[in-house]
């Protein structure tokens, strides 16, 4: 929820002129995204998304993300589209920022899906995973296991702030999963961080996905998980098999998984909690007081790591034994 | 800039299916105002505006504010204007809040406005003036005089906090204006906080007023002063006199002043910038650390208060001789 920086009519105007959109007719901040300044616009054609690149996102990182969404939007996957310039570039700069232009996606994101809206949005990841087999640029992961370590060398000689016993936990899990992280699964191009107020809905189908700025090549099992972490546990922490059982099946309604990722999905689960919660926690230690950002509780991913420590088959998130997918 | 309340798409459209609106499209979350939590809802008829009255706003006010845009709207005022419930209402309930749907006003708001718009903003308020004067509610203007006083009855003992001297210096001023605030002068409804971003634009012609959430009964030249403090000074603090000139014309061109009004402006500016001073002030010692809110600054509305303090007859602000307005 942010917006960072404002934008005068005039720099706005001379940033559109070079692009083939309508008049402008209001433009307005909205609360939206922790990395980036966000504006919905009104034009006399058609409503746009304005965002400007603050200082989290790596500019160079720019040409992966728009060329992605680019490359899905063209294999027919609904999300924005990035619209190109009057000379072709995807970004130009405005306020002293890269900024993009990017088609509005009407839908709402839901507070409360249910186990079908699950089922979907697994179905919406397999799809992005295939459209995305043939992009061409890469970025590696920055918060896989060497991001994790990276993460707790500063965080975790004050995690025991937060918790008593943290520092020794975590120590002894990123022990684990350096162990134990499967290599030879299949990768490819992940979301990496496809929660609930990325996946647009309208009248209760899925009509979208947004924020692709943390998208990488990492496994594709591991957007499972992720996806898992976000979707299907509920406020009180508890896992809901329905929901994790109806998002498997819709993943692999279009991409089975392989049984070397079914059998790696509890150790992903694991990661992934890991690298929510070491983010989360990073935040929480080192965000001033007076940031106009609201900080995550890390604990919430530390009672979801927890749950996934217990997992003993793969069986128990609900993933159907092979050939009984949907 | 500020979105309190996040409110659920089940809740959303059970409070829509009570108005005769299109299909809920999407909703975004807007940074817009320091009072309320406001979201753009595109549907498939019209955009909307959605307002959740936070508790800084007394529901009991609700009737005159929503009446009033109404009101002006009907007048042909280029306002927001609110929508009726199917019956009849003009206020739900929504996450626990009364909440209003609004209509979407196109423009935008002027980060550097000229004189020219100047003119349009002293004739859209003139017009605003003449259209509310037969509003049959009524609310007095909690920070005037009485409003001032209990203000720095909490903030003065803390003033020299933020400024040696100030507490002499505002106690001062205070009384001055105690003893010489005019009371015989034309009233009505004002709008009381017609800022820049109140004011929209559309291809530099003046496309609407908004954010009435201010508005009260008041002497109808201390709007004027108000905006000339809102509009005609610079950054470095200097008065402009061709915005300040232009402003009070455009006013004079549908609502002439009267000499007493005319007489009466340098300590109306005063009073005005007094106002906005104290709130800041309270805002700036009271405002938490971590709040989610961009404190302003006190001490430019002192600096203008000492602008006023200094004039000797109303042509220092540009205002014309009578018989000569535009």
């Amino acid at each position: 929820m942010a917006v960072y920086t404002d934008i005068s009519e005039t720099d706005l105007k001379t940033f559109l002129a070079q692009y083939d959109v309508g008049e402008l007719t209001s433009y307005r901040g909205i609360a939206e995204g922790v990395e980036n300044s966000n504006f919905l616009l009104h034009t006399t054609k058609e409503p746009l998304i304005l965002t400007l690149y603050e200082k989290r996102v790596d500019a160079g990182d720019l040409p992966f993300f728009l060329g992605l969404m680019q490359h899905l939007a063209k294999r027919g996957l609904s999300c924005p589209l990035p619209l190109p310039r009057r000379d072709g570039a995807l970004t130009g700069e405005l306020s002293g920022r890269p900024a993009a232009l990017i088609s509005f996606l009407e839908g709402v994101w839901l507070r409360k899906p249910e186990a079908q809206n699950c089922h979907d949005v697994g179905k919406a990841l397999a799809e992005m995973h295939l459209a995305a087999a043939d992009f061409s640029i890469r970025r590696p992961n920055a918060l896989s296991l060497d991001g994790w370590v990276e993460l707790w060398a500063k965080a975790g000689p004050r995690a025991d702030e937060v918790l008593a016993g943290l520092q020794a936990e975590i120590g002894d899990e990123l022990d684990f999963l350096s162990a134990h992280w499967p290599r030879d699964l299949p990768a490819g191009v992940i979301h990496a961080d496809l929660f609930q107020d990325n996946v647009f809905f309208l009248n209760n189908t899925l009509s979208g996905l947004i924020d692709f700025y943390f998208a990488c090549n990492d496994l594709l099992a591991y957007d499972v998980a992720i996806c898992l972490n976000a979707w299907c546990f509920e406020a009180d922490g508890a896992y809901n098999f329905a929901k994790g059982a109806a998002m498997l099946a819709g993943y692999q309604s279009v991409r089975p998984l392989l049984d070397a990722e079914a059998a790696a999905l509890p150790i992903l689960c694991r990661g992934s909690a890991l690298r929510f919660f070491l983010t989360r926690l990073y935040d929480w230690l080192t965000t001033p007081a007076g940031a106009l950002v609201v900080k995550k509780d890390p604990l919430e991913y530390l009672r979801k790591l927890r749950f996934h420590r217990a997992i003993v088959s793969p069986g128990e998130y609900g993933l159907a034994p092979r050939g009984e997918g949907i």
